[in-house]
């Protein structure tokens, strides 16, 4: 457990003043998404949970809110070159998105084993699709070829600071809605979003707790925050498909001085926890949306004291529904 | 095609200030619902929807309100020895919900082949049920037993006038929340959401249009008004389960003198439409709540003049995930 207030200030990618800033950027584009209340999940968590509905933003993912705040803070030299990124996921309609609606072109490098509802919706928003190998290798360089042929600015989906700032408009969002957070839980993959929720939580709300959420199969920023590390995510296998990727060097020096702590979840939780908010709170939600949820389910978590009031970041509501898990 | 002033004024079995009474009595108890937008589904309708979210009513269905209603108003000697009702499906939660929170007794016959979560559901709420064959006949008789044995009070699912005014009360809240309404839709069962949904809509809103949708497999509302006479419900064949009933005589007495139409879809265009919803406004609507949506969405109503924004109650969520039709 790793606490900022104990360790020396530092510098980070980004701060309170730049996520303020990039709210103002999102603000009448983006959605200021509900947040919601469920009696019975309250009951089964034994606390009071105010849930941040990111499932109804815009593209149905937080993910907007990132691609958003990066895109609209490109030069016009550089935005008249377009944007690009290699995604399979909510990151590529993020960024697609926002360059469709500034008018710029965007370059998606994308597996060739995406499901077809992903490379609909990107192609949807207009972007220009490169299919490569579904290695993490082949993306890379397939990416680089792009970025260099066409000039485009490269939109890295967690570690570039105006995405940091922008996911970090969430938790803006939700701490201004509701009073007397105790602490807010997020899910990590890459930790983009924890990382904004970091940065906004302890400017203000000092006090507050900060909860990591991560599925056992996926674990890197837990085994990470436990070494003192970064370490890499290996072999990932888990359902939650937004949280298979490592943390970067920008979110993770943001993690290790912030979070309290990084609780994991197995996959059998989190579909158990996404089940439970579809037939209770009838919304829809993504497995890495379920990850906090879960925890917050879970008996080691009820156990923790001097927590009332939770705020879970709901993260997407980006699901195949022919392929459901329940 | 009936418009009201065209009619001379009759008493209908529920007026506007039942209806506010009712909504005193609800506030507080059950969920003022949020209203719901879309761009992609104002883009498909060709004008603005306001979606009144029911699905996130207490019991999952706009059913709580009319139950909560009639249950409110007994005396306290008809509440001392409870109330009964036949139901397989919303009306059965929201009744014995009602119960439980007066802390009075709830009997509900069920038939024997209903689901085993509807079951459960109602057992939850601590109900008495009695299982009896799957015909309206032995629901009617078993329920007339029960009556007779315990004195409990029969609430009607849809003919009560307490019923009829609490189910108003949706309407009232989606009036009160979106400026501009020239038109609300809801799906069409026994009629108590629609009459109630008449009698507020007419007198606040009186050159706003009235439309109700129906199942082609369940359209006796639709051949009632066409015939200018209620006629029966002949082998319902649909999956939207909440609207199998046939109209009452309160509610069809309403529905005639205030309907401006009634618009059928077929299941096919129920189940487009309600997969439309999940995965356009990512919340979980159940079939029947599903026809409204389907009937704006049909070329035929999209060809109405007059109509920039139009109000639709989604009326409950209460889905087996299990039995997804998509």
């Amino acid at each position: 457990m790793v606490v900022s207030h104990q360790t020396p200030m530092k510098k980070y990618s980004a701060s309170i003043d730049d996520v303020r800033a990039a709210a103002k950027r999102i603000k009448g584009i983006g959605h200021r998404t509900p947040v919601l209340t469920n009696e019975t999940l309250d009951l089964l968590a034994g606390r009071k949970l105010f849930f941040k509905c990111e499932n109804f933003q815009k593209v149905g993912a937080f993910k907007f809110r990132g691609g958003w705040n990066a895109v609209s803070l490109l030069s016009d030299d550089e935005a008249s070159k377009g944007v690009c990124t290699h995604s399979s996921g909510n990151h590529a309609q993020a960024v697609a998105y926002a360059a469709m609606m500034k008018g710029i072109p965007s370059y998606i490098v994308m597996p060739n084993n995406a499901p077809k509802v992903k490379l609909n919706a990107v192609k949807n928003y207009k972007a220009k699709i490169t299919l490569c190998e579904p290695t993490l290798e082949a993306r890379r360089t397939t990416l680089d070829d792009i970025a260099e042929k066409t000039g485009a600015t490269v939109i890295h989906p967690f570690n570039n600071p105006n995405v940091i700032a922008g996911q970090g408009t969430a938790a803006l969002e939700l701490i201004e809605d509701v009073e007397n957070l105790d602490a807010v839980i997020a899910p990590i993959g890459g930790g983009g979003l924890m990382s904004g929720t970091c940065i906004t939580t302890r400017s203000l709300l000092p006090n507050a707790k900060l909860y990591g959420a991560e599925p056992e199969g996926a674990d890197d920023a837990y085994r990470s925050l436990k070494e003192g590390k970064r370490l890499p995510q290996e072999n990932p296998n888990t359902i939650c498909d937004g949280l298979l990727t490592g943390l970067g060097e920008n979110t993770w020096n943001i993690l290790k001085n912030h979070l309290n702590a990084i609780h994991t979840v197995t996959d059998d939780e989190v579909i158990k926890a996404m089940k439970l908010v579809w037939e209770r709170m009838k919304i829809i939600i993504e497995p890495s949306s379920a990850t906090p949820v879960a925890v917050v389910l879970s008996d080691k978590f009820k156990a923790l004291e001097g927590i009332e009031n939770i705020g879970i970041i709901l993260t997407g509501g980006n699901v195949e529904l022919s392929k459901l898990p329940f």
